[in-house]
């Protein structure tokens, strides 16, 4: 089976570490530097980097999603959270590449500790943000040593083969999708910054500009990006910066004669014209660069969070109707590949990869797949205890009797992003099995059912999911909920819920993940998610109040859940999303799907100890 | 009946504004200050104060525990948080002094917005934090003006008859009480203070001083401080700051040889010897007086939580074994106050007043009793909606057939310091009351049922005590949890429960109040609070858990629950709650309480619908 949008192969060898390691440091010594720090990040700082930009991985064969190395003369060290522990000393050649703590330690310390005197430590000020680089800067420096802006990135010049920067066609995002035309977007962020006191806006998010603008484009697999920076003026006007072999007739009419195009490589040079202005721009998330030039060029610069990151995680009900509908077209595929698993997985024969290409093959199978939202986490047996596992060739399992498999995917539709996972049990569980299962369950029926106060946070709704869990002594190392865009990031910010404590409300529109989990290192692990839309409540009592409508539809596996454990307001939630999951999927299915779908979405009895 | 330790009269008088304002603007004229900050606070910065310090209510007859005034030539604010919005209005006289949002606006935006060009407005370098003393400037100087540190307090100048300072005697905190010798308390404090490189630790709050020299004192009202001033070494000695008319042989045999006895008024002077030292202290609690002489003297300052704060929340052994000790006796105080109140109150002719001395005079049958631990809630009706009222007898209401009757109080024993709130129904309550107790007290059994791992912040738990409100368009304005002083602060930091990211996991010792609540403003108010003590699981499954010990002793009210409610393992908390109230308490009651408390605890059962 042929797949289009991800492959398995085996991406990292660790036998590249040495030459390029060697080739780095001799071209560190000719620019009279003495280290150089490399983190797995692009000029727009967002979780998704093009080839191009995957730097990290090529230097030292590590490639999570996020990390960073620090290069000295004689030493180097990779810096990885907790997620990647594993990840990374199996991947990178650790004689060359310590692997290290990026929280408890992070290179500041790191280099604080080791740094030698008098010593030059690059960095490229286009690839870290201004607040990340300020407190490394000040830990260079307790070592005597200084941090030193490269004018060009020293591990471009020796990657012969570096990938081109990407180059494809930017496409308008249709106002039937977006639901908020792009004039009147630009305005009101406009007016936003002008009354924080700014003349300017400087964007570098990819999401923030692809939504301003309502663009989006092919430059990154799995995410639906555009690559571009942008200035908004306080008129609403703006000028986008973009590599012209993205642009099209069709786009110049898209955005109108109040957006002034200009080269990609124009950027940083524009920034000089703001000399004198007040300017905003967003120290977490905008380059070092972009502060240095500003300064440099005597504009007055205002420390601004990227107005659209929240302005865009607010879906307007245009956007939420896509996204029910990308989900109703995303639960039939994942119906129609429950049903098959069910028929096929028992007879054996069955693994990761077939299960996977086949989850594809379905999705492909709907006009609308623009892409899927991510690789899919495709694990079997002890594999699903790996939250951010993902199969290649050389780490696929079978899928067995008796034990579980876990299946975490998603679609990009040009009216939504989806991300769901579903855990089935394949023959028969054990008792253990189905006690965690329904621990899970019963902590994603606690945050689906929560009703809670504008103004509330994540981290204050983040412990109901695990409280089925926290009674019987368990818990799982992730957050809980992560924001998703309308067909762009499945990662997206400000909100989130988890045991982290960010300051960001909740509010009507944001969507977010439901995914409490629970993982049995070496056995199995189980992780049950759906999408929400955070709304209002129809009927608020003393107060109003917000609430989560589901969207996400697609049965959850009966044989793993244990009624004795829940309650009859538990068992009426599952009955009834069953229930709504089979009058909406059914009409759009064929008929063995159907007929297996009845069944998976049978009615739960109570049951008396 | 003669209270001893509360007293019910209006203390604020609106008329005397006029005068003292007038004064203190002369006396600021004459000094040349077009301007003076009257904070609500001490040279310690705790949230108890002495008569003496009460400037804040001096001029502007509000007596909140918690306020800023700001004085310019032609205008004045008070700034307060929400809980005193009305009582500041009602006190202070509006057309003099402005009563405006101490949070969302402050005085540093107000003095911004407000003070003359070229002014000076002054403040008592000893009455603020380093912390919140240079955003101020900061406010003050964009406005033109400068913020001058006074030599003296403007205000003291004018205050003919100011209370003088207290001059209680100190007293020996017992080992028995303690559990912890004052020198092993300094010297790991001490260790502590030195791995963050400091030579020397400023100490100025008054419970961490206590805490570490294990002392008391009756310096205030309510709360046992002995107050004073200290300088840890990283030896571990320390030099004491205290007016010698507090001392004894006692105390002086008790503090030993590695402590240093200085007068009170020699702490400033005594910074200045520390030059070229590192010194830590604590800028969001020491005085910017104490920053500035450090600096001034070319010491090397370590901005540094206090870390006696963290230890002296994290109860051992001893003082937990004490703190339960004080609740049974509180408890018993208790059962003989709703005995009676159950007898008296639906006979007619009770009133807020009466059934506070009541309950005072109970309590003061404790041989063990030093002191209330604050000023009895006693709120009838419509005043048990003001989760702060305090009874006055202007506003003494009687207590009502039909009407609910709520009581917040607490006893300061030498061995602990307790907190209790009990709603009672005198009559019949209407359903909504049944309704809205019950969901209070779910929430209450949730968050005192809740297990949670290691590192777990009270943000995280909070929302336990809220979902049953919440789910019924509900909410209560008021954190949830509070920490409470062995023999201390009925307040203590760093811990709480609240909507509020206090970056604080909960550690096994630490005492912190449940008091969910309901108010329905001119109606009735209702809250059940117990204290309880983190403790480890006994049963910790995979992971190392935590779990809550209630401490307090006594009945809730079951005329106010409705089990149609509840589910069985709710009511069957409450009945072994019940259950182990009435077998602690009934061999310490006289046979009139015991028959009374066998009813008041009896089984509820379980009911369908």
């Amino acid at each position: 089976m042929k797949t289009t949008f991800q492959s398995f192969d085996d991406v990292s060898d660790s036998s590249t570490c040495a030459p390029r390691l060697a080739a780095l440091r001799a071209e560190l010594a000719a620019r009279g530097l003495t280290g150089l720090l490399v983190p797995r990040a692009d000029e727009h700082q967002s979780e998704y980097v093009p080839k191009r930009a995957e730097r990290l991985s090529w230097l030292t064969a590590f490639t999570g999603s996020a990390g960073i190395a620090a290069v000295l003369k004689d030493k180097a060290a990779l810096f990885i959270d907790g997620r990647y522990t594993l990840q990374a000393a199996a991947q990178t050649d650790t004689a060359l590449f310590e692997p290290r703590d990026l929280i408890a330690e992070g290179p500041g310390k790191w280099l604080e500790a080791n740094a030698p005197k008098s010593g030059k430590i690059g960095y490229d000020p286009w690839l870290h943000t201004q607040s990340a680089i300020e407190p490394l800067a000040a830990n260079v420096e307790k070592a005597g040593a200084t941090l030193v802006a490269c004018p060009s990135n020293p591990l471009d010049a020796v990657w012969s083969d570096q990938p081109e920067a990407p180059s494809a066609k930017a496409l308008p995002h249709a106002f039937n999708l977006a639901g908020e035309t792009a004039e009147s977007k630009r305005r009101r962020i406009a007016e936003e910054a002008k009354a924080k006191g700014a003349a300017a806006l400087v964007l570098t998010m990819p999401d923030s500009i692809c939504w301003l603008f309502n663009i989006r484009g092919r430059d990154l697999p799995h995410t639906p990006f555009a690559l571009a920076f942008a200035i908004l003026a306080a008129d609403g006007s703006a000028d986008l910066f973009i590599d012209a072999r993205k642009t099209s007739p069709e786009l110049l009419a898209h955005l109108g004669q109040a957006v002034r195009l200009h080269a990609y490589t124009d950027f940083a040079p524009a920034l000089d014209a703001l000399k004198g202005k007040t300017v905003a721009a967003d120290p977490n998330t905008a380059a070092a660069a972009i502060f240095a030039r500003l300064e440099k060029a005597g504009a007055k610069l205002l420390r601004l969070a990227d107005p659209c990151q929240l302005a865009k995680a607010c879906k307007n009900p245009v956007e939420v109707e896509g996204m029910r509908k990308a989900h109703i077209r995303d639960g039939v595929a994942m119906a129609k590949f429950l049903c098959w698993l069910s028929r096929e997985a028992p007879k054996g024969g069955l693994d990761e990869i077939a299960a996977a290409e086949k989850l594809e093959a379905i999705r492909a199978t709907s006009e609308y797949l623009a892409d899927l939202s991510f690789d899919s986490i495709s694990a079997a047996s002890e594999h699903a205890a790996l939250p951010h596992y993902r199969v290649t060739r050389s780490s696929c399992l079978p899928i067995k009797r008796d034990a579980i498999y876990l299946i975490d995917s998603g679609g990009q539709y040009p009216d939504g992003t989806t991300d769901i996972t579903r855990t089935v049990i394949v023959g028969t569980p054990t008792g253990e099995m189905k006690d965690r299962f329904t621990r899970v369950l019963l902590g994603h029926i606690a945050l689906a059912t929560a009703k809670f106060p504008e103004g509330t946070m994540g981290v204050q709704l983040d412990a109901f999911a695990r409280r089925p869990l926290w009674q019987a002594g368990l818990d799982y190392d992730h957050g809980t909920g992560h924001g998703v865009g309308a067909f762009l990031s499945v990662h997206e910010g400000p909100q989130n819920i988890s045991k982290r404590p960010v300051a960001q409300a909740l509010k009507p529109g944001m969507v977010i993940s439901n995914e409490p989990g629970y993982y049995k290192a070496g056995a199995y692990g189980i992780r049950i998610e759906n999408l929400v839309v955070v709304r209002e409540c129809a009927d608020p009592g003393e107060r109003k109040m917000l609430e989560f409508e589901t969207i996400t539809l697609a049965p959850i596996d009966l044989d793993l859940v244990e009624p004795l454990l829940m309650s009859e307001e538990e068992i009426n939630w599952l009955n009834a999303y069953h229930e709504r999951v089979r009058e909406t999927l059914s009409p759009l299915l064929d008929g063995e799907t159907q007929r297996w779908l009845a069944h998976a979405t049978r009615l739960v009895q109570e049951e008396s100890p």
